[in-house]
């Protein structure tokens, strides 16, 4: 990816210098691999910048990208580099009562989740911010996609945003800055192997 | 990514642990962004289970990425996790003297990255390579696509390689057990925006 001159320059009254700092809002989606770990790839050049980052994880099991987890949560605790906070559906939020979020269903978690999202957004809490497999609830109708666009569209500062996921609902991706579709060409589970301990997780 | 029953078992006589410690290689190519990311995502869950990791970066400028090279330098150097050994053919291959890379081309630079590397495989010096933009080398018919699929082939233990970059050979992504296609969708440089420090480097 080239540093250069861009192909054309847009008409909307900024300087290079404020195009710079404009907030990215990036989604990577489609059916193949790397979608959260080119998300996690992104923190870390977010961690190099001294960003804070936040990663919000929508998914109910709390058990995969646990090696993504430990190294961001080592890098954020190292002397150098942003701060890291780490939030996950599949273990309760970490911002509610055990006994709140045990009476929670998945869609009343998400949308939590979201709303939690919406708080951090508002007061500029992170610099960086994974939305890990937020897709899916926008996608099943438990959070709704124009709120979504609206909140971030209107966000303040320069708080950028990676949604990642299957199934990204197309005003999403419309709006994006960056959409990135993983294809799936090759898995070594098409020829009968399981997952990887290493490669998987 | 469900850690469930393979729709096919294959007839290979191997066990289903056997089939587990089996080395992947794993390609990402194709236009769009997060090839790399997503294999310096891939090193932090093997960095997360203590396995040593050789990087090479087949380029010629050392300015990309380095974001991902001082996060894992960091995971490296601390006291969890695995080893991280960050080789950069833009700077000059670590294991040269400075006077013998100074009278390098690119491709002579790129052969010899490729030598070192099987040196290490038949060696077992890491457990996880990451062969970063290996693909051009091969594409420009600096390193010969066939010797790579034959040291490949017959790299000895369980070393998992994922080779970057567009173009990748057709006999290469035959060859590979895991390949993700990453697509380009959309680029905020397509709007005249320039790359953003913590997001593109």
């Amino acid at each position: 990816m080239p540093k250069g001159i861009p192909e054309s320059v847009p008409d909307d009254g900024l300087t290079t210098r404020q195009r710079r700092t404009l907030p990215i809002t990036a989604v990577h989606t489609g059916p193949g691999k790397g979608k959260s770990t080119a998300a996690f790839g992104m923190a870390l050049r977010a961690w190099n910048q001294g960003w804070s980052i936040g990663v919000f994880q929508f998914v109910k099991s709390a058990k995969w990208k646990v090696g993504e987890e430990n190294a961001l949560r080592v890098l954020g605790a190292s002397d150098q580099g942003g701060t890291v906070d780490w939030h996950k559906m599949g273990e309760g939020w970490s911002w509610l009562q055990r006994s709140t979020e045990m009476t929670m269903s998945s869609e009343e978690a998400a949308k939590e989740g979201w709303e939690q999202v919406k708080r951090d957004l508002a007061a500029e809490r992170y610099r960086f911010y994974v939305l890990d497999e937020f897709t899916y609830p926008m996608h099943w109708g438990w959070v709704d996609v124009a709120e979504v666009l609206e909140v971030l569209g209107e966000r303040p500062g320069s708080q950028h945003v990676v949604i990642t996921g299957r199934y990204a609902p197309e005003e999403l991706t419309s709006f994006a800055d960056l959409v990135t579709e993983m294809t799936k060409v090759k898995h070594p589970m098409d020829a009968g192997r399981k997952g990887q301990r290493g490669i998987e997780w």
